[in-house]
């Protein structure tokens, strides 16, 4: 029996460097305790970045994200749950990944959770970025440029999963992938695709070296059907940010500009509407 | 001069049956003035479904209500607006059609208005459907079966009216079109679209009298690409609820239920990027 609940040991004294660190279990019933504003913090981007940590919430995100290997550092939930058999296996799973599994009163869950659920869980896990080196890297890519809105970039990166593209990059300064309003969009998603971060310069350079095949959206005139382009391997599609699409330099970096014809009043589509449409035409002839 | 500023004639007092009314003009600076109140409830489904009024914030939007003929019951704007030749334009045309201005303090406003921008304008209008009836009429329709989301559903229209689809039917319990979240999210398309509301009954029988030819997506293995489908007119696509899809009328009913391809590890779409390939699909041939 090498369970340690209640044996007041300090974290990480099991530790073995020959094996994974065993992690800890944990009580929390007080809301003042500093690991419940720790947790809180983490809906700020500026904790979540000084930390490179963030929160998925609820059972079947946190268990996306373990069996996608995501390193877990906290476990979180209600004592209402302690006994449940689920729940049961993944704080072992989580104690073994070497997580602190922490069980809470229902105040000090509240103060946590975003949902209004006793029944939710909460998993604190690393940030993981794909090297900017790999862009472009094993099939279709999709750029997106300083893109802004959180609930489109969760619903692009689970367009990008459930059509199989390589990876997902976010050009120049985009929103937080990590925000909880995107890891939920992404309804698990952004566990299983590939996301590098690269500024505009570092993008532009390697774009050229590896002589990438870049396909940008652009509303002017000039710019050709999206049925049109070539979309041989390796590709990348460019997209641009919801008010201002593309810089001038990205667009002028494209192989093809092309465009999504529209006929009504409305004079542009949703980003993420758009970016599907525009990974269904791309792999059009190869998604059966 | 016809201006009735701050005449303290009673509403409707220039009324004159061969004329439109004429509207009239209020100052309110206090927060307790029944008129805030009642602005402020639109806020809740209850009381636009009782009023059957809704409101339409920033004057974008605005702009596209009264350019689009819905009929404005009241237009708000802040007192640091006022001499504003835009506001001022915007509000003789509300005032024409037999609005209620009202010039309000800055603390008025920010108790009405959602966005945090003393430059905002706000209208109240009056909402509108389509009649059940005209449902399939004119062209593709989308025919959405208990939409629950308001930022999907405004996507949507948003989506429909720059492929120019005929118009949108709600069948049965959807989310209220007429929401802020849902407004907001059509960008304006909301006073370009038809909409029509219609049980699942209601639109059965219609269906069936019309011969409408009825396209669904169905997750089940034994459909077909919805790259193979006809989609000659006139078609209606059919798009299913978040959660569970079609109710098994809605798919005993269709002409062919089709299904979009995925080999990646999200097992579905978001329903908003589902229905813009699926309208992009059906007006492939024809929207260039």
């Amino acid at each position: 029996m090498t369970d340690d609940r209640h044996d007041g040991l300090p974290d990480g004294h099991r530790h073995h460097p020959d094996r994974p660190r065993q992690g800890s279990f944990k009580r929390v019933t007080s809301l003042t305790n500093p690991l419940v504003k720790d947790i809180r913090n983490l809906q700020q981007k500026k904790f979540r970045d000084e930390k490179s940590l963030f929160i998925a919430e609820g059972q079947k995100l946190v268990r996306d994200a373990m069996d996608g290997d995501w390193p877990i550092e906290t476990l979180v939930y209600g004592d209402e749950l302690a006994g449940d058999e689920a729940i049961g296996q993944l704080a072992a799973r989580a104690k073994t990944a070497g997580a602190t599994v922490m069980e809470v009163s229902a105040l000090v869950l509240e103060k946590i959770a975003r949902r209004d659920n006793p029944q939710t869980v909460i998993g604190i896990f690393r940030q993981h970025f794909a090297p900017a080196s790999s862009v472009g890297e094993g099939g279709l890519w999709v750029a997106l440029d300083r893109v802004r809105d959180p609930g489109n970039l969760g619903t692009i990166l689970r367009t990008a999963d459930a059509a199989g593209v390589a990876g997902v990059a976010l050009v120049g300064h985009c929103c937080d992938p990590f925000a909880s309003e995107t890891v939920r969009a992404t309804m698990g998603s952004i566990f299983h695709v590939p996301m590098a971060k690269i500024s505009e310069e570092a993008f532009l350079s390697h774009v050229r070296r590896r002589k990438l095949h870049l396909v940008g959206t652009h509303l002017s005139a000039k710019t050709m059907d999206y049925r049109a382009a070539r979309y041989d391997a390796p590709t990348l599609l460019l997209m641009g940010n919801e008010q201002q699409g593309l810089t001038v330099d990205l667009a002028d970096a494209c192989d093809e500009l092309v465009k999504i014809p529209m006929r009504g009043r409305a004079d542009s589509l949703n980003l993420a509407v758009s970016t599907g449409l525009m990974i269904y035409e791309a792999l059009r002839t190869t998604l059966r």
